[in-house]
């Protein structure tokens, strides 16, 4: 199979490649940019210098669909409906990283991304990409719109208590927090590492744009969950997310014991989610560099309150090797192929 | 006034010698600790030479007792029960940094803490030293027990809307984030360079000892609150602690506003807490290395829940700062005497 | 005493606040910059929330001429000779902490900053403001170029050898590594975090345009020493300069102990300056926030070679600091005043 | 191929895991530790849960020796040498990770490593193992000593100039940098987060024991070089190398063009040494978790010297890498084999 990477110079885009050039069924064919075309590659990310020897193309769509089988989208949040339009009118799978065709409805988008949405008729073509939970609705799929990486974390994270209707639906609190590679390649006082070098800071309090899509999956699973509470945070770190939710258990009597053995069975066939042994919790970097998703629970009987504790790689199973596991199913690969990697440690 | 610091090769005890080293008021007489006595302080810290000349000295109470006004214990949890109860026979005052005498049920220390507690009438003797809420007790008090640093910033947090009656009692969660410095002095495997760079982890699930301390205060203020959910994390940075927490609003059309005013009037008259600026939230780094704790408001009205966000310096706030602190106000000083530096930035 | 700070927006004009904060002949009647003029630096700079109060002001240089004693210049290269001119026009100390004024050879200016040259007769006026060596011109002076913060690092380190003519002066390389604050304050890809955390990179290999300025200083000294080799690394630490430096010893049996001799004459009256017990050498860490420069030295009589290891904080013994202890002298103050800091360690 | 890690828990021994997992033709056979002994390796290293089953097992070699095709030794220095004695019996191929074989002289060893040496009837069967300048040795070879991290980034970098006689041979400065992994698994002050993190110092000045490694190696090329100057640094950062090294010409009008063709053509059959654009030096980012050696290269007229700059990942090509390449070499595979990724960026 031939893939084209739409936006290749941001993080999200260069991570696909790095992961591509092993995998054994998917080829990088061409790699496009708005700016700096003609451009090789190694100039921008002399890091892959002698390894990829592509230079940067312009976005010609009917071009690039007529040659390749798949085209991975990673560019900023109101690129891809640009594109997306026209790249659904060719005979070719898309994937999309952005934010632009997550949300079904278009008002919501507006709302949070304060930009103009997507087509209502091409954003009900788009077909959430989280394998753990749609893996039949990407396989007959050919435009995916590739979750964002807070609510990858997250929702993989509630999943299974949602499913088995253990929770009180108000009580749900997020708390998560992001190496800062998350907040894009473009510099900016934020991402300055004299400021947030030995710093911790919190942002978009109440105001990020990944909570309508926890919100739309969750609700999806439990109609009768109300609005969520999330923060996102800065680690002063290159790549993770970790999800720190705590929720109050509607049951009685709940045990840990039993907690665990519903996150076992309901991952059981998810060769990604990783449920840790009882009573540890995966750090950030037990993840690395890999598509995994590691969880860990725990249940306080004095406050009847249950803590997930879920954490990815953001570039990775947040971005670049989800998209690749969904290209995996869509072309009928095992979903492990091209990303069995052991996480880099330390 | 001339003082003794006892643990003064723990980061509590160096903290406070930094500080008191420009304190117009109190002079640091000796040092002391219970191993490498003879040496002097610039042979374990060598960034102090030529600035400190002490010598480390060993533990002998009467001869300290003698000699000093004030003593200040920066020991390890389970030293302080051997020291205190022969210091409060002396004619001195003592400033307690470490968690012996925080609590007052001695059955809730040992569940806690797994040692032996102190004796229940020393304990009864100990002010919690918080001089925000405390600052008559303290005045009138001859031996502090210093509060912890994650209480610290957390309890300063939910005093004003627990003592207005604005919340849920049953919803407190507290989702709190150190550096690293917080773990001591002590190498180990969680506080490895090469392990917990680019790392973030979270620790001691359900099961921190300062649980209990942040419980016993608040209950103080409000008997109905029951138990609190309480997790607390390692950041890859040395210094600072943010404590985000998430409550339940029990009024009705509570507004941001009213928020602030309550937090501003609460305060005023607190030189080192700082309300920031509405829709702004403290980082770490800008407390860094003072006794601030900046303090940060969000009222989601889809959710009715508050987010209150309280940074500190763990170092100064959370210890030393807050110890010079309640000893100004022991000895009748200012309470900032020797503490209004800017935050060093960046 | 009163101070104008221009520039103050900069990493050097914030540590000049930070430290003049404490200061106690020093006053900060007003700080100025180019842009943002009406704000409150606390906007800016919200860790100063209820410390500073000043708001952002023009540069009116009459005005300030008039309402003050020294004026600080804090800005780019290439500002200050627009600057510098008119004050030297007026009644006021001046202290450049700019590289405008370093150089007293324009060409040799030109040809490393790329940049218009200050006029030769202004050039004239400066002195260099290193107080260790150039005390007796500082007392004498009412402008002050203030050196840069490599060239301070490393003309320190090297002073003593060359003074008493120990070295082959062809022969000396000076390997030096920064903290990113050196930098500046301006977001760039080199500055990004998820770009320079967890990285070490080298940048102008023979191209700095501090080489002129240690080649001026210690060619001033030996008249006979041709050009040095230097290097600059950026190592992902906010503050902080090592230099290392390797020069041939000229020498027949030459000991470690007669070098520590001479660097301790050298230094006996310079409180700034800590030569390290042999054997040892100074972290970074070990100077953070302070006027320190600590240094160390080693001699391998294999290899004929003296290696000194000098290390400040840049932006106080490199910048801020360095300049407040010019004031100092210029004012006839004690050099130390409002400068004596513990370290903050850790 | 079946492949037996011995000392599988230090960072070495996990590094050869992290890789042979991908390895196409060399299976992991079995992991050893002298300590706990019988856990699963994912209770030591939870990142390689559910991707690493093995246990960890005793140090029987002959049913090492048995079982597999060859045995990677990543054990301290001291205890190779308690090991291969017993291996060399056997029909079974060793690659050593420690320094225990590498200097050929045991009197040097036991100078710089302050232990007993290795037979020298040992040594001499020891190839030195770095493929690029002695590949034939390694293909007819069964008992590789795979060279220090700060060896392979110095002498890839020195071996053009010194091979092309280019250079003063009493010149060689060497600078080296390293990520604290270096120091490895073992906790301990200088490797404490607290103290280590923005930080930068400098250890071991003249006393490092990969000098005399260095030097052996070079005067195997030049007889005539005499010792060298090395000094060895900690950056606040996980992983990476870099080897900044000085070196006067001994050539009249050499030219940069020049360095480079000798370089490039020196290089043009070894596949993990990069030679970077001129002008550019990389980063070690820009081999984070890769084989590559990055190479950028200076010429400073002015002072007629060179600079060499040598970049690694310290835990691949500086140890686990270069023994899988060797391996690769070994058994007649390609040397790239299991070992071509992209650098993990950013």
């Amino acid at each position: 199979m031939k893939a084209a990477i739409i936006g290749v110079t941001g993080y999200g885009g260069i991570e696909l490649l790095r992961l591509l050039a092993n995998h054994p069924s998917i080829d990088v064919h061409s790699i496009h940019t708005s700016s700096q075309t003609g451009m090789r590659l190694s100039e921008v990310y002399p890091h892959v210098t002698n390894l990829v020897n592509h230079s940067l193309e312009e976005i010609d769509i009917p071009k690039i669909a007529n040659e390749v089988d798949v085209v991975f989208l990673s560019t900023p949040s109101g690129v891809s409906t640009t594109i997306v339009p026209e790249l659904l009118n060719e005979n070719v799978k898309i994937i999309d990283l952005s934010g632009d065709y997550r949300l079904k409805n278009p008002n919501v988008y507006e709302q949070w991304y304060k930009k103009p949405a997507a087509l209502q008729e091409d954003l009900n073509k788009a077909t959430y990409g989280l394998p753990e939970w749609y893996k039949e609705e990407i396989q007959n799929s050919r435009f995916i719109s590739n979750p964002g990486c807070y609510p990858t974390a997250t929702v993989l994270g509630l999943a299974p208590i949602i499913k088995h209707e253990l929770i009180d639906e108000s009580s749900i609190v997020i708390d998560a927090k992001s190496g800062i590679s998350g907040a894009g390649k473009s510099p900016s006082r934020t991402t300055h590492f004299a400021e947030s070098n030995d710093n911790f800071s919190i942002y978009k309090v109440n105001q990020h744009q990944h909570i309508p899509e926890i919100e739309q999956v969750i609700q999806g699973w439990d109609a009768s969950i109300p609005y969520v509470t999330f923060s996102t945070h800065l680690v002063p770190m290159t790549r993770g997310i970790m999800s720190t939710m705590y929720i109050n258990s509607a049951v009685d009597s709940l045990s840990l014991e039993q907690l665990y053995e519903i996150y076992k069975e309901s991952y059981q066939d998810s060769p990604f989610v990783r449920i840790r042994e009882k009573g540890t919790f995966s750090a950030t970097k037990e993840v690395y560099g890999t598509n995994y998703c590691d969880i860990g629970l725990a249940f306080d009987k004095r406050t009847n309150r249950i803590t997930v504790v879920s954490v990815i790689d953001n570039l990775v199973k947040g971005a670049a090797g989800q998209a690749i596991q969904n290209a995996n199913i869509m072309f009928g690969l095992d979903e492990k192929t091209g990303l069995h990697y052991v996480p880099l440690f330390p």
